[in-house]
């Protein structure tokens, strides 16, 4: 319980009053998701735990969607940053890191577990939202791809999503389906499955 | 509604009473999960639903993980059943075919979806029979791996279940984390990276 997780790196330092607001209330929502499920997630009990005024949370957040995905995309924005160490293959480890390091902290199966049922419940701003954090997540990654095709590392891309999904889809599979411990081996081949594909144009 | 689809093909046709009980007990405790949750799974209902006495049920499947994980085993080894085509990559593409079958059946995310908070429980019955359950898939699968080894196709393997993992997590992580939509260039690139493994020794 010592050391500083993935989890706890979330609060970005930034000023003014505002930001403050939002890094309060997203961090309220992924303590609220995390302790109970999104069915329970309330605007009212996040901004009470955040200190801040229930129609500030309503305003800024409309629906329960959009406050659980805001708190979703910052986290993964925190937790797994899009690295940029010069290399494809030095950018797919520390991302690959990072990413186990966040599926390795078991308050991400939580979050995990709190969404899972609105995941396959047919509720159209949790499919929305989910789609918008996905968005959000290949976009930024799929910046690594292209400072290595800019590099002249990789010829152009013509499925840039592909490649970054086959780098994350076993460390997610393994810790959300299987239920199976991450081990390193598990990263070396979808390191090397991910830089393949990227070097054939995938 | 009219075609066969995979969940509809896991009738085996065996003969004898106790193995039509058995088909009763396990095509009934897969409806039970899928209208309802692990959680609400009950011995009673599925033995009323399946129209066997009680008692056979509670006697041959003591507990309710032994239920579900025995109806799991059974559905996953009827609508994906390991090939054997002769090479490799005709095996590992017609197991991924079926896979997509099944992944692209919504029973079987209703299912996924009635398992997975059980699967994030401590409950060590739970936690013991998707250990079985996974296992038992892994240890079927291998045997394309190793007949393509016994054929010289490939050289002795390290990592078999690794090469699996490799084939089957892109369509999985898709269809119960991502949800987005499966399509072919999916399969191909797991196939790609799942043959690149295999013929490097994994």
């Amino acid at each position: 319980m010592a050391a500083v997780t993935p989890l706890d790196m979330v609060r970005a330092r930034r000023g003014g009053r505002s930001a403050r607001v939002r890094d309060a209330v997203l961090a309220a929502t992924r303590e609220e998701l995390m302790d109970g499920s999104y069915a329970s997630l309330s605007h009212l009990a996040v901004a009470r735990a955040a200190g801040v005024d229930p129609a500030t949370v309503y305003r800024r957040w409309p629906t329960r969607a959009r406050l659980a995905v805001d708190a979703l995309i910052e986290l993964a924005a925190e937790a797994v940053p899009v690295p940029d160490t010069g290399a494809l293959r030095g950018d797919f480890e520390a991302f690959h890191l990072s990413l186990v390091g966040l599926l390795d902290d078991p308050r991400l199966v939580r979050l995990f577990k709190a969404f899972s049922a609105a995941m396959f419940d047919e509720d159209a701003d949790v499919a929305e939202a989910l789609e918008e954090f996905w968005r959000d997540r290949y976009d930024g990654a799929t910046a690594m791809l292209e400072r290595a095709e800019a590099r002249g590392e990789i010829p152009s891309q013509r499925d840039p999503h592909g490649v970054l999904e086959q780098l994350v889809a076993p460390a997610y599979y393994r810790t959300l389906v299987t239920r199976r411990p991450l081990d390193r081996r598990l990263g070396e081949r979808s390191l090397q499955a991910a830089l393949t594909l990227a070097r054939d144009g995938s």
